[in-house]
């Protein structure tokens, strides 16, 4: 039987917080078994652009990375975000290394092709090292990973959180019965946005398109969903889609086939 | 018998340029048997603060910390030079990953006591984590370490690249056999400053205190120095101080009792 392994993945709003931070950090510490923590940054990036004199340019809710905003997403996510987490899990016990897709080649990507936009060094997820990723877990650490791949030839590349952590739970279903968690602020996906009770338990195929046609799920929600999606569709045991307080419970939305 | 371990310091001088980057990635990349890269970055970081109107304040050529200072070295040292060395030396073929002293705990440090100067959040270095770095350098994986500590109490800490060096060398010396090279500008420690053919091929600590005493030796060599014969002293097999460019060579100044 497969070793449990639990990947969960926060957005930006959540670390970049201190209080939030610290109540995450307090939750995951306490969740038994193997586990990966995925984060973002992205408000840190912008607010580090911003105060260097950089407008962050989003299309379809995904960053634009010309040069200059590769630097400071590699320095807020792989810096600032990363270390600050790591160290705030080792204050409690628990052994964290972070890593961008660099580090022992976690996750080799290529730069995405240019077609109606160019969103610059964004890089799609072209292989996770598996293998790699469980010699770390198998000596009880426990990954913290920032949304930073690699092309393998020296550059860095921007990669959603979202994907990472999907992508990465892909990978180590071979390996381990995982369930991937999404945090968000919500307590679920909801059926009414202003509704907070309205989580719907259990979001299947069907659903989810028609939820879809109808503009009840839309925006980045639809890319965090195609994700979940297909980490099930890949042997992904349970993706659940919650609030980062809810994490160790099953309050929220199950995505299944 | 124990196996040999290099332990390779570079200053933020030669990481901080593309070419000489590209050169020592290649050399070091090139080094056979077990190894740690450590580097610095103080350059980038004045930089970086300059670029965001912080003034970079320097005592006895250490880094004054406060607050701001603290987040952009753990940006700069952490994220931007750290995660471009590991890129660098990924598409190279080696198995490179980035470590702060958060990172799997590997060094643990207490800020230092406010004495004549308030050098701010500067750690002074308490503990390494020995068998942590033995079990990653057994998966054939290169550890690239940041001039930054922890406190283990959820604070990161400015700490200088020189002594990461020399206390990771004395603590890997009770597993490994080490040679710890520090790179900088010159072929070595030198007679005469302007001479680069006046290289001190073998330093002990009488001729040391001698070239103190007469100001040959002064300003940042001074600890650079002290860091050596303290790792000689305390079972490190060999100490060279060098070029970079001098690598896998015994260039240099060889630091000895």
């Amino acid at each position: 039987m497969k070793q449990k392994l639990s990947i969960i993945k926060v957005g930006g709003k959540i670390v970049e917080e201190n209080t939030s931070l610290k109540a995450l950090l307090q939750t995951f510490a306490a969740l038994p078994g193997k586990k990966i923590l995925v984060h973002g940054g992205g408000r840190s990036a912008t607010k580090m652009a911003s105060s260097m004199g950089l407008e962050s340019k989003m299309v379809n809710g995904r960053r634009i990375t010309d040069e200059a905003m590769l630097r400071i997403v590699t320095m807020v996510y792989g810096g600032l975000v990363n270390k600050t987490i790591v160290a705030g899990l080792q204050a409690l016990g628990t052994n964290a290394l972070g890593l961008t897709g660099a580090d022992i080649n976690a996750i080799r990507s290529v730069k995405r092709p240019v077609e109606e936009v160019d969103y610059g060094f964004v890089g799609d997820v072209v292989q996770v090292n598996g293998t790699g990723l469980r010699d770390l877990l198998d000596l009880d650490i426990v990954p913290v990973m920032a949304p930073l791949t690699h092309d393998a030839k020296g550059t860095i590349l921007n990669t959603n959180a979202d994907t990472i952590a999907g992508e990465t739970a892909k990978e180590l279903a071979n390996y381990y019965e995982v369930t991937l968690v999404y945090c968000f602020e919500k307590n679920g996906v909801l059926l009414d946005e202003n509704e907070e009770d309205s989580v719907i338990k259990v979001l299947r195929p069907d659903l989810y398109a028609e939820l879809k046609e109808k503009k009840v799920i839309c925006g980045g929600m639809i890319p965090k969903l195609d994700n979940a999606f297909a980490a099930v569709q890949a042997g992904v045991k349970e993706v659940l889609i919650t609030k980062a307080s809810n994490l160790g419970s099953t309050n929220g939305t199950r995505i299944t086939l």
